[in-house]
């Protein structure tokens, strides 16, 4: 790594780690080449480097300050309902967060999958094993993008079975929904445009927003009735948006599942504006009730939505297959694809098809969201019974998560850290938003066995909890 | 799409048509709005996007120009060293080639893969199933990025046996060499940043060029004696260059293996204008001689080397598994691939990880390196006896490319549109080339077993090089 971007890493870490705060005057050029030995020349490239990624500002005649933290423009007071962000930067907090969680000794409350042990391992095997021995020459070519033919068809047809009308013709098989959304995101803006998202929303989108450099505009979720409908025309109205990504079913984190009729709107919103919905729907599956919900895709007629989902909660996480029924992208994405992976590999998307030829995923499903309702409830009762009475526990129904709130004063980031010492996982509300909005709120996974180790972990949450009171 | 781009599109395929031509003018802003129905700040807005990408420009007092031809400088005469690409627009043209050359029927001249029956099926269908057998509860978290620590674990130790001091800690697990070279060029650069890459190259690298919006600077490298070294300095001088895109093994597409002098060479001249290689080195299992070449990595004493590779040219294309040792880059990598696609499918990684511990690896090579030369030969004989005299074979030890150059007023992207008529494909020099330089080459994919209808193909090709000459 060169002189200047040491110099630049590290005043980014003094920065995020509060040493340096927003408007703070940072060190002239010559006193920081002085106190680091390096030259003039270093440090204003570390300090010009510094000021095009938007971390400080320098101020003519004057020198250089801590830019407006994070660039947010919020209101004095109340409930924000639109959010900017110039520019996003969650990710090493986000990053930080995934990493302390993937220790199998630590309780996995924080975690975004579901229980591994709840996925049809054994015909998965099977599936495997068939494509092993019947594959072919394991040629490159034969499943590359837009991928395996029968998996797309297998994919449309459960679709059709909603009632939807989407081609095989236009699902690209992708490394799970992450790449379908990246790829759906890149295919329909261009770095520095207008992108909207939820608030709070699955930290991906953040990320993604990030590295393809584009502005976020954070349009507030409710728990209970999903995006703010006015929010987002004021938004649209006022800001030359491109895409808009989206989840209308079993939202993460906050697990609630839009009415079609606000599909509807949404969808109508979008197309008056030309803007395209990114769609992510990977917990749909997870429904709770008689019927799986629609995507808002469903309510598309021009093939602006692209609709992305994936089997990594509800089948099997580790095989990394996804897809995106991308309407009039879908030539795009391929290409996309194909520049920036090429393909997914081949055996198991074979491997996918095979099981899914099988019919059996439907009744592993039933028995899935049995089991994950079951769970939820009784994750429920034990949070109700030991968490203090001035923590809210928002509940959805469908999916694995809570949208727990603790009282405004306290920050779920300083619990997280407090519970990690316990080995006890959660998933602050930082990661779901570019603002400080969520701060105060944390996801909770219910979908492991409950133990009594569960339980213990909740009472320890709980009178962490209380000492932060 | 918004209506400003819309228009921008449609100017972007008039000059792509060459309707408007490097440095016409184009219609006014008024003229252009009345010809369109828009309003003349649609038109404006237009317009400035198309500035912005560089497709035109304009000139104060006089309006809007076509941009010269793609940004490239050109000196009047003689062979160029140098070529700098501002904007590469290369990418529908090796998409169609790649879509022609899918089809089974299609003799597969043109290929990038070697013929997929030269891999060990068997054993990878034994690992596969091993794999299927004993695997744990397919959780996703496992074989997160860095990957599957086996897997890394092998890779570290078989560059160890050349000498080559890299950590498994350093090397991240990708969906084939395609995502770690992108990953890799995407951790060292920003949108607009001067990158180097090789005249002729791969294509995959204008294509990340491309779809990074970075800008080429393209050295000459000749098909003997690999990279111009002169002109590299040059380049490195002039331009504030952040990465270099560099094949110094089995070089696609001329095949030439630059010594080990060289290889030191070039390292020393990035190490002193701190810019990072991006080393592609995807053939260098299929050396010829007794020693596998050493990658310029070997020479990198300052971690800023990202070596890139994977087992889809030596082993099985269709796992899509690769890897980059990125030294000093690795973390950055990581996360760059944990938010674009999380990571490589689980059941991939361990069924290679396993076939690695069979130790039979090495024994495929050795024959897979002995049938690719003796194919290699036969092709040669053949396209000796039946190509015109006038038509050069450029032939480079190790691979299964050979590199051919017709007279200079030929273009092979003619023959390429003739040959795939009758059902043969070649890969013509335009795919290789953001210039205009190799347009008279094509490469040859010599990996086949070579048959009668091989040689009728040829046969075939030198017809139709005949009728154009």
């Amino acid at each position: 790594m060169a002189k200047y971007e040491v110099l630049a890493r590290r005043i980014r870490e003094q920065i995020t780690a509060n040493i340096w705060q927003s408007d703070d005057k940072l060190p002239s050029l010559r006193e920081q080449a002085a106190a680091s030995g390096m030259s003039l020349m270093t440090v204003m490239h570390a300090y010009q480097i510094l000021e095009s990624q938007g971390w400080i500002i320098s101020r003519p005649q004057s020198g250089y300050y801590v830019a407006p933290k994070a660039g947010f423009l919020t209101s004095p007071a109340g409930h924000q309902k639109l959010e900017l962000a110039e520019q996003i930067d969650i990710n090493s907090f986000i990053f930080d967060v995934l990493q302390a969680s993937r220790s199998p000794s630590i309780m996995p409350f924080g975690s975004s999958y579901p229980d591994p042990g709840l996925f049809p391992r054994q015909q998965l095997t099977h599936s495997l094993k068939t494509v092993a021995r019947t594959m072919g020459s394991l040629s490159a070519t034969d499943n590359l993008p837009p991928g395996n033919e029968d998996l797309r068809k297998t994919i449309a047809q459960r679709y059709a079975l909603q009632g939807m009308q989407i081609s095989p013709d236009e699902i690209v098989i992708t490394a799970g929904a992450l790449e379908s959304l990246n790829l759906s995101l890149q295919a329909t803006t261009e770095p520095g445009d207008w992108v909207i998202i939820e608030n709070p929303c699955f930290y991906g989108a953040l990320q993604a927003l990030e590295r393809l450099k584009l502005k976020a505009l954070a349009i507030a979720s409710h728990p209970q009735w999903g995006i703010d409908l006015n929010a987002l025309e004021e938004a649209l109205k006022t800001y030359p948006v491109k895409a808009c990504w989206m989840m209308t079913n079993i939202q993460n984190p906050l697990g609630v599942t839009s009415s079609n009729e606000k599909k509807q709107q949404v969808v109508a919103l979008l197309q008056r504006y030309n803007v395209h919905l990114v769609e992510d729907d990977v917990y749909s599956e997870l429904y709770s009730g008689s019927d799986k919900p629609l995507p808002a895709k469903a309510f598309d007629e021009k093939g602006m939505a692209m609709l992305c989902s994936s089997f990594s909660k509800s089948l099997v996480a580790g095989f990394r297959i996804g897809w995106v029924a991308a309407g009039h992208m879908a030539s795009k994405i391929q290409r996309l694809q194909l520049m920036s992976t090429l393909s997914t590999s081949a055996p198991m998307q074979l491997a996918l098809a095979n099981y899914l030829a099988t019919k059996s995923y439907d009744s592993h499903l039933r028995k899935l969201r049995r089991t994950l309702a079951q769970r939820k409830d009784i994750a429920l009762q034990s949070l109700h019974t030991h968490l203090p009475k001035q923590v809210k526990i928002h509940y959805a129904q469908g999916g694995y998560f809570l949208w727990i709130e603790l009282p405004a004063h306290l920050n779920a980031t300083d619990l997280y850290y407090r519970a990690l010492e316990h080995k006890i996982s959660i998933a602050p509300g930082k990661m779901f938003s570019a603002s400080t909005q969520y701060n105060n709120y944390f996801r909770f996974n219910t979908s492991y066995e409950w133990t009594d180790k569960s339980e213990q972990g909740v009472i320890t949450l709980a009178g962490i909890i209380r000492e932060l009171l």
